[in-house]
């Protein structure tokens, strides 16, 4: 295992640290490191709060700031962070105007947000995410899985909470942008967990994962390595069998690296993916190219399609100033 | 070689051809493809042009916008842009103040900008920028390398065109800039060149390299695997025992992934260079953390120390709106 590490015991407390150190002007962490929260709390606004395993940085805590998150729970990586992490962020960012707890499906962070939920003794509702088409069921997940569509989740959902909107509002608002998003990914490589030592998987020299999930899951099948144009056809295809609103309206396209892919790679599959969205008709109003959901030094990278409309359009413009995506302010 | 491309021949032109669709409410890449240039010239303001091989996005294409570059000129990967891109970058920038042309420290690019200079029949001012610690002379150049300082030269320097300072002040600035920065890179991994397939040079699973260049080119010696505070104690050494300003001025702390390195470890290495920057009673003003200045796949990271001034962080702290850095605005 080659990483920028010193002990693997230490990762992600020293991860958090330097993340936190590094953007002090619109973040904190929490003394216990139970949880990032906004530097500057907005009153009368409902709170944002989501988390996951750590490991798909710069989600979620590079999302807290104006305009997405008011708090973010890191787990160890790859795990869910525990109850007491999330009901500690709430007790922290509540303003008297409700939680949005915004939740991946995977069979631990639902177990652990609900207990959350139960336990906090306050105004909390939940949208769960899952985006991915690429299996139904999975290993970690009942049902489809929750990836990059969450950012998109997050975005929209975070800019209409600053326009002072409410919990069942933004509740809505956050199941509809769910609903209308759709991912695939796949990887070239596998990650490695730090503590773990050793790839997740292993591929052929000559092979990739199509259809993999944020952890290195399986997904719909192993192949032979595939041209980048024959990679997104068939991730657009699976997309958009499942997302009819794409038909009828101008769509997000993200691609999204997985942590070892640079952005040469993932501009060209932009490239790839918006000709197989032209080629249906399917036409492009907002573009995202990066690493925002990653897999740790997972080479490989994921396409999602949000169809939108104009509700979704004017939050997804409205100025954003998070460590991980900012514009507009 | 396993990279999301289609035809080796094609990767640069597909990755353009996708960076400027992606960014297309910010730049405009040319029919030739020969320069990226900035959608909304600000008439009057002093042109700013850099370039150099590509594969290590988003340097330069990425900077180009308010607040940076008015163009930049992308050569195939790891080579040289020719004189005719920049004089054809000149000519669609220049809006009669001039052009400063901002040059990394190899032979082939100080050649060809030279000879655009010379052939361009304009009013032109070059900065070199060779901000790279680890040796003096190397594989492709005489002198320094200039490696992820150049970040911080286009930033300050591009803020400060904004202002409409004339091309000798902003050619003093851009050295001033470059003077107070030093950097360092190490690799843990080689980057692989497209149209090679294979990699670069060969690392052993517990080695790394001290002192890499941009382009994998070898650095001070290769050594064990070492652990991140270590790597970053050799580097902050380094950088710090050439950089005299750094004990009287407080400085930007920027720590740069060069690919194949995620944010997780990126986050944890800088609080590893806070730390030894902190032993030695640097005070850090400023911070960036990415992969802003990459070398394809390659796993490592640079450090970038910026002894600042007050001049400086006004002009570091000034709206930039480009693909790649985006704040203020």
């Amino acid at each position: 295992m080659k990483k920028l590490i010193n002990d693997v015991a230490n990762v992600l407390a020293e991860s958090l640290d330097g993340f936190a150190a590094a953007h002090a002007d619109l973040v904190q962490l929490d003394e216990e490191r139970k949880f990032i929260r906004r530097k500057s709390l907005k009153g009368g606004k409902v709170a944002l709060i989501s988390g996951g395993g750590s490991g798909h940085e710069p989600l979620h805590g590079g999302f807290v700031g104006h305009g997405m998150l008011d708090a973010a729970c890191p787990g160890q990586v790859f795990t869910s962070p525990t109850p007491d992490q999330m009901i500690a962020a709430a007790e922290a960012v509540d303003q008297g105007a409700g939680v949005l707890f915004i939740v991946k499906n995977y069979e631990g962070d639902l177990m652990n947000f609900e207990m959350a939920k139960e336990m906090a003794g306050r105004d909390i509702e939940t949208v769960i995410t899952n985006d991915d088409v690429a299996v139904e069921d999975s290993l970690y997940t009942t049902g489809r899985r929750g990836v990059a569509g969450t950012l998109v989740v997050e975005k929209i959902v975070g800019a209409a909470a600053e326009t002072g909107q409410d919990l069942q509002t933004l509740k809505s608002l956050g199941e509809k942008v769910n609903k209308r998003s759709r991912s695939m990914g796949i990887a070239l490589t596998s990650c490695t967990v730090p503590a773990a030592g050793k790839p997740t998987f292993s591929l052929g020299d000559d092979e990739m994962e199509m259809g993999v999930g944020i952890h290195g899951e399986p997904g719909r099948r192993r192949v032979k390595l595939m041209p980048a144009d024959a990679i997104a056809e068939e991730m657009i295809v699976a997309i958009l069998a499942d997302l009819e609103a794409a038909k009828s309206s101008p769509v997000l396209l993200f691609v999204n690296g997985f942590g070892g892919t640079p952005a040469m790679e993932l501009y060209l599959m932009y490239h790839a993916a918006a000709g197989a969205l032209a080629r249906r008709g399917v036409k492009i109003a907002r573009s995202l190219v990066g690493s925002y959901v990653t897999s740790l030094d997972m080479a490989g990278c994921s396409l999602t399609v949000t169809a939108l409309d104009e509700e979704m359009i004017s939050f997804w413009d409205a100025p954003v100033h998070t460590p991980g995506l900012r514009w507009g302010m």
